[in-house]
């Protein structure tokens, strides 16, 4: 027992200093994409990588690995805080120590690099200057890939990376049972012959009131200024700097009202979920997040099944109008929850729709699948990309910066990533469900402004936990099954089933 | 030779590391100090003092003394860049061997959290509430002093850290010499009856132009905003976090014009001598500033030689009408240019003329100085602050907000830090005196907005040698003479006789 404790002891000191290292090279990422002077990239580069350097050293110090070795023959309960800091450090452990130093200080390196390619080659629609480095990081990828090993796929140890323990033969599956019943759905919408005005969307929204008014509802909502910020940036994103330290960002279009806004609720679940965290766990796995799918049903559960709901606006629909006059002055509040709901086949991701969106994410996640496998070329994904925009959505992209050039991903390294998206819709939908059976009906509360019964529900469900429980059993012990596409297609069947008529 | 190029090279290897710690650690103050969310900032402390406990790793690593007993053994040329790279790591090595790392990492941490209670004191006007941190930063300076030594006084051995080489006795001698002469002309200023109308200055000002306008200036003067930008901050500071990223920042007032204005800068000033600097000699002394006494004979030559000039306003003063209507609408530029340049005794050091501001520093100088010799109690300041600003400027602060707490520099640990402020007007006015004679008249150029030549000027003789020169020696060799206060009282007689008609 003595020596527990202080194998115990020992280990948690080490990673007060690692989350020391990881929360610096946070706010050096932040920084690098908010307020970073143009001729800085390079150095800027050069102390990611320091710090990731470090940060991979940190991780795999021998000390560590017998520190867990001496905690795990102890057989801790998995679910304490003890026994899932054992758990997961361990499984962290086992997987970091395959991968060279050299590897993953060249993997941060072309991450910075590459994100400063892809700001230029986008605003310049210029594919051809981004693809030395989008075929350097695939080939860095794959590399790691092999290096960590897999027992199904190459694909396998890469999403490892944001959905620990996740399957790609099992999110194909779940995608697939989804897909299956939404297109369906998606072509009955098309079909009604109903559409929206959407066309008030694109009046005239002062900046200044947009980042007023997103705050105000972002801070009702539960994101906790003291505790955090919101800036501008290209390409929006939530950074988590510290225990009370937790970044949003968005971009603002004077002439798109849902873009900023609906991307401040986005990255203000994420951040609630970040700031819901214990932070006296900062930097152990109970006060870290379960995995990027369930990071992602928090901000979806905010932007979506809450701020895109009827009883929302019902309760900030007047301040809404008051801010925004004329746009809005003359548009009743259920035209304005129609344009905000439209569904239709769109080019850009983060525009798209709830009913739609996951197909966008079907479209990466298969052509990554490829990239990674080697069975596509670099140079043949512009010609990829239009192809399954058109079989699955029907419409082809006029540019590359319309199309494989829109998101960030590829070019910061993040490649298994995208599927967690959709992973995240469907948590969301199950939690939220689950949510409103316990708290006895949601919309009447949303109706008041009341967002804490909700925020309560998942701090305490979701956000408290931190790592005690993976991804599956979490779902499983809140909702009491695994999951499953058949909450969200409710959902969607009910939400759009009332405003197309279907 | 074969062991000296070898040791050349791990030396700058190792110093190539140690500014990647030194620049991340510059950027998380600089953060700290600009956009660090309320919530955070004890975490933020621990960060710092993290980096900081690793830099004197970097910076006391044995194997650097060893390179470097190497190096000295070989008696280079010490004005070459070889030469002084080992001339000064060899005396900043010496010196920083004899602080321990707990003693460093103590102040490091308590100068983050002194300065977080400062802002909190200084906006409360709550001294005693500062009070405590104060005499923890006092009393590891003292430690700090008596680890590193000294020849003369205890003050010596702080002094080093901000003007290498600098001596007390030394500095009271000239700005003894200066006072000498300053105090008789401030008298005769009060006596002449003239008083410009400064009442123009505290118009309504929008803080957006204000913004521009200064963006403006400063980029015309030479700041590079592709390599820096301007932020918004309590106390403004330059910040240089990388070889092209250096930092400014302000804060506005829009019913006062000078304060947003002359600082951005003075800060701009600061900010080109770094931008001057040889980026690819960054992080070697042949790619640092000299000492901040030269430094700050940069910020205030832009801020008070160049931009309190009536040529640079004969250029700008039209844009500044236009952007600034109605508030300048009515006020010919000769009113203007009095108003910005009048005399008069203040409570605030930043606001303070040209030719009281020595006195505050003065006064700085000697208390701390005092407080240093430990002669001076912390909880006797703010009656001591009181006492000498009634002796040397005839008024007296109100409340200590105006008084012991408007300046952040001994709550973040910079003691010894302001007699560099005049030393920076003495090296202003010895330097601009020779730039004019060289170049043939400035008056002529700035009034046609050429700032082109003195930058130049500036980068050839003082930036881009970096610490191949010591302060001594570079003023010596730019102007041919040592420091002297006569420059500086010719400047300021010629100016304030033909205002004030003396």
């Amino acid at each position: 027992m003595q020596n527990l404790n202080s194998a115990f002891q020992q280990l948690t000191e080490h990673m007060s200093e690692t989350a020391l290292l990881v929360s610096i090279e946070s706010l050096l990422g932040w920084d690098e994409r908010t307020m970073l002077p143009p001729a800085a990239g390079e150095y800027r580069a050069e102390q990611i990588t320091y710090m990731a350097g470090m940060m991979h050293q940190h991780r795999t110090d021998p000390r560590l690995g017998e520190w867990l070795n001496t905690l795990v023959a102890e057989k801790l309960d998995p679910h304490s805080d003890e026994g899932a800091t054992v758990r997961e450090l361990k499984r962290q452990y086992d997987r970091r120590v395959k991968l060279p130093q050299s590897l993953v200080e060249e993997l941060a390196r072309t991450s910075v690099l590459g994100q400063q390619a892809w700001v230029t080659a986008r605003a310049k629609n210029d594919f051809a200057s981004f693809k030395p480095l989008l075929e350097k990081t695939f080939k860095l990828k794959r590399e790691a890939a092999e290096a960590l090993g897999y027992e199904e796929t190459r694909y396998d140890a890469l999403l490892d990376d944001y959905e620990p323990r996740g399957r790609t033969s099992q999110i194909s599956k779940v995608l697939a049972d989804l897909r299956e019943k939404l297109v369906p759905l998606v072509a009955a919408i098309g079909a009604s012959g109903r559409k929206p005005n959407i066309d008030i969307l694109t009046r005239q929204y002062a900046v200044v009131e947009q980042e007023q008014f997103a705050k105000h509802v972002a801070a009702q909502c539960g994101f906790d200024f003291q505790r955090g910020r919101l800036d501008v940036t290209a390409h929006p994103f939530c950074s988590n700097n510290g225990p009370h330290d937790t970044r949003i960002t968005t971009r603002y279009d004077e002439r798109h009202f849902p873009g900023a806004f609906f991307g401040v609720l986005h990255e203000a679940g994420h951040g609630i979920y970040d700031q819901g965290l214990r932070s006296e766990c900062y930097g152990l796995p109970p006060g870290e997040a379960v995995s990027l799918g369930i990071h992602e049903s928090q901000s979806r559960m905010w932007e979506n099944f809450v701020g895109r709901s009827r009883p929302f606006w019902q309760h900030f629909y007047g301040e809404a109008q008051r801010r925004f006059s004329p746009a809005l002055a003359d548009v009743p509040l259920a035209d304005f929850y129609w344009a905000i709901n439209v569904v239709r086949p769109s080019l850009i991701r983060v525009e798209a729709d709830e009913a739609t969106y996951n197909l966008h994410v079907l479209i990466r996640f298969e052509l990554e699948q490829s990239l990674v496998a080697d069975d596509l070329k670099c140079g043949d994904l512009p010609g990829a990309w239009s192809e399954k925009y058109r079989h699955y959505l029907g419409i082809v992209p006029p540019n590359d910066a319309e199309g494989v050039l829109q998101d960030i991903h590829w070019s910061a390294g993040l490649v298994g990533y995208f599927p967690t998206y959709s992973l995240g819709n469907l948590y969301a939908a199950q939690f939220f469900e689950q949510a409103d059976r316990d708290l006895g009906g949601l919309d009447a509360k949303f109706s008041k402004g009341e967002f804490e019964p909700l925020r309560n529900w998942l701090h305490e469900h979701i956000h408290r936990p931190g790592q005690c429980y993976t991804a599956d059993e979490l779902i499983q012990r809140v909702t009491g099954k695994p999951l499953s596409h058949v909450p969200l297609m409710n959902y969607l069947k009910r939400k759009y089933g009332a405003l197309y008529g279907l």
